[in-house]
């Protein structure tokens, strides 16, 4: 059953939750804070995994799997990570359940199977993979290592939104060591470049990129990198995330290795990530009051057909003519599907694949057939026209790239159009409440100050722009002294 | 640091640990029943479910997601199945850690977090996936519900080895829901036989498709189909099963469809699955003394180009000769590596790639140069040779299927041989213990029966073969009637 629809400038939030649903993308599931997702959200975090990782392997890395579980021991050897992560954590404390001698039918935790060690099940897994390379590094020639992780990770969480905050959600995580300084910074930024590059070319999101305050870091990093996106409501999400990890993790587990010169040395780290979060993001850039729109090369259908009849023979006679363009498109490596249900009427076939985001459909009836015509509908600016099969597969190839650019090009305009540069406390918070967008304002450097503009208005300090320049001016809150100014934004 | 290489004569299970070990696939973690799979080992399992999952999606079925976490209340709900499991079962009873105050630095478990509900860390996902069904499913326009998912879980192992049995595994499973009987049935089969294809074309292992024994069945199973293969110490391994569920979970759960005729039914189910265990199965089917070998089809590098010089001119000569010539191969879409390192010499190399199964190594030194030629060496039956560089992609790529092919012939001429008839009692052990294959016997078709055959040889009935002749006869062990024979082996 469809949710109601919601107007996004109605209810941002609702409009947001809604749309989730009536696309079936995903759904709230019976254990709390995790998610069900459905096959069409699924298959579009497919298209996003497949890029994703041909990305990485195009720079050098490679996939492997380390386990679910972190013994405690472990996890509490990095202690600042360990300190993050901790309130967060869901542990598993006995292996096996009994039957209940109380209660029959119902099964109980045997208390006799209690763990001697309590397993933390991973909330990232540097504490596990970084005590594994402990022993696959000894010498120069061990390094670097460049190793990516698709999983599954757990941080507890009460307060969870479809995608965007689950107890339970699906990423990547790559775990880099290197024998300098030099070389792990160069890779932490390489893989914001690759991130900044997936979401401006595939998510056709804009994106800032940039580095955290100590406050926003990663518990555990140096310096963490990111990419922040505008959302329609003017609220920034951080899309992923790049982090500089200096010796921290190598010191935590005694990680050493041979140099050139015959020096025992620590290693250098890096990890990074993005997660499902990035369906949240994609969802709340593109869509509109009707429902979800996607950017062609994330739609799992990215060309739906539509038949269109009155009788079995002009089924039959739309459908074969359908089949044949499908066909043709998909020989030209276009995503399609032939909606030939007879269960429903094409009205509610246009609906249906209208909320789900195809970006393009196609609807042929008798008289299209007859005039070797066929009418082709854009989802993202709800044009339609009827114009001649020949040709299509051009028209529809060319489309498809200018919706993509389009919705970039749309999404930046917006990010831009919300973008203040503000010099006044006033202004500021007018930014913030009224106008709803990104705030770049001077800020005197203190964590201090940070926090009391977090706590008056809700914004944080999503970023230092990377080779932001240097601008000396007064803080917006304090007056004091600032050498640039920052991103300010609320955030999801 | 290499494992001694032992013989497969000498000691089966230890050639197979320290070949895990030196072909760089997986080791055990610092969690106890948990491997790290490396990344050699990551990339095989890649390939693998690339094609099954091509395979899924050509059968109509779609990939989506279901929570890490099993509720108890839902766990238990299915009584067979969880009694099933409930012996092997990680639970999550606290989300919270907080600093130990009689131990600086040290964590433990927050006594206030515990949970008001333990949650299984899920060992398969029936409970969850019916759990969330029963929402998805009102009228027969519903059903066919085809979905798979690609996962982890885990089913706690006091004794495991890497890859055969280890507390957590990766794998996939299929939860499909249908109208009627026949529908499921078919289903069931038709995932039966994607399988079976999926070993025989890809892996090149001949299996044996048949259905298990009341006793060997799934739990909350019907019916358990499954592929069963021969591992060259002549013991079975189970590499795939298919489940005919019948309305066991749909009962539990309470999913009920009005069906065409406007009648409230309950759902029929089936679900199937495969895991990383299959990786256990590839290593013991076709490697050797020298190390892995891998069937073409799913070798993460087919082609290995190695060069051979002995000053910088060389190397530049032959390295640039090499890079044509792996481009070329590249773009006949053969996945290949060129190991330019200068920090290892060729014989090392030789070792390592043969050691990791690459089927093909191409090598070339300056005279190969000048001559245009190249050697080229097999790595399944150590054949080596002088070839023309000219037409060398036309050579690589018939090999590549004349060896697929060949392994494949070759474990099925080992499975054939190793397959005995067997009529009385002291045939059955000599095939068991001395000639160490699998014994088609006769069996009086009681569970009681088969028990004391397991208790008396560790032999168990491995599968009923479908399509198996009635053919009567005298049970093995207790003389009484039979009405077929069934499949008798030792399995991992």
């Amino acid at each position: 059953m469809a949710f109601e629809k919601v107007k996004r400038e109605e209810n941002y939030s609702e409009w947001y939750n809604n749309l989730v649903h009536n696309a079936d993308l995903a759904e709230h599931s019976a254990v709390k804070g995790c998610m069900v997702i459905k096959p069409h959200g699924y298959a579009i975090w497919e298209k996003m995994q497949q890029q994703l990782d041909h990305m990485f392997k195009e720079t050098g890395h490679s996939n492997a799997y380390f386990p679910l579980f972190v013994p405690k021991s472990l996890f509490e050897k990095e202690e600042k990570n360990a300190e993050g992560f901790a309130k967060e954590c869901a542990v598993v404390t006995h292996y096996r359940l009994k039957a209940n001698p109380e209660k029959p039918g119902a099964l109980m935790v045997d208390p006799d199977s209690k763990l001697t060690e309590e397993l933390v099940v991973r909330p990232t897994s540097e504490a596990i993979i970084w005590n594994t390379y402990k022993n696959w590094i000894q010498s120069y020639r061990d390094l670097p290592i460049l190793i990516n992780q698709w999983a599954n990770v757990v941080r507890w969480e009460m307060r969870t939104r479809l995608f965007l905050r689950t107890a339970e959600f699906l990423w990547q995580e790559g775990h880099t060591a290197h024998a300098t300084k030099d070389e792990a910074i160069a890779e932490t930024e390489q893989m914001l470049e690759v991130y900044a590059e997936f979401a401006e070319k595939y998510m056709a999101i804009p994106v800032i990129k940039g580095v955290k305050t100590p406050n926003e870091r990663f518990a555990g990093a140096d310096e963490t990198y990111c990419i922040e996106g505008m959302m329609q409501d003017g609220k920034a999400l951080q899309m992923g995330t790049s982090h500089f990890l200096g010796q921290n993790f190598a010191k935590a587990f005694d990680v050493k290795f041979q140099s050139k010169e015959g020096k025992l040395e620590y290693v250098w780290a890096t990890s990074w990530g993005v997660s499902t979060r990035l369906m949240g993001a994609l969802i709340m850039v593109h869509s509109d009051d009707e429902g979800l729109v996607l950017p062609p090369k994330l739609a799992p259908i990215q060309v739906v057909l539509v038949p269109i009849y009155r009788n079995d023979e002009e089924c039959e006679a739309v459908i074969n003519q359908l089949d044949i363009i499908a066909s043709d498109l998909k020989k030209a490596g276009i995503r399609i599907k032939v909606d030939d249900r007879d269960t429903h009427k094409p009205g509610f076939k246009f609906a249906e694949w209208e909320q789900k985001g195809v970006p393009i459909r196609l609807a042929m009836g008798p008289r299209d057939l007859d005039n070797g015509n066929i009418e082709l509908a854009r989802r993202d600016i709800k044009t339609k026209e009827v114009i001649p099969q020949e040709g299509l597969i051009e028209v529809v190839s060319t489309l498809l790239d200018n919706i993509q650019n389009e919705l970039f090009e749309k999404a930046l305009q917006f990010q831009k159009k919300r973008t203040y540069e503000v010099n006044t406390w006033d202004e500021f918070v007018d930014v913030l409440d009224n106008k709803q967008g990104f705030a770049i304002a001077h800020w005197d450097g203190t964590s201090e100050t940070e926090e009391k503009i977090q706590e008056m208005t809700k914004a944080t300090i999503r970023c230092i722009p990377l080779n932001n320049p240097k601008v000396e001016g007064t803080c917006i809150l304090t007056g004091k002294p600032s050498i640039q100014r920052v991103v300010f934004a609320k955030s999801y």
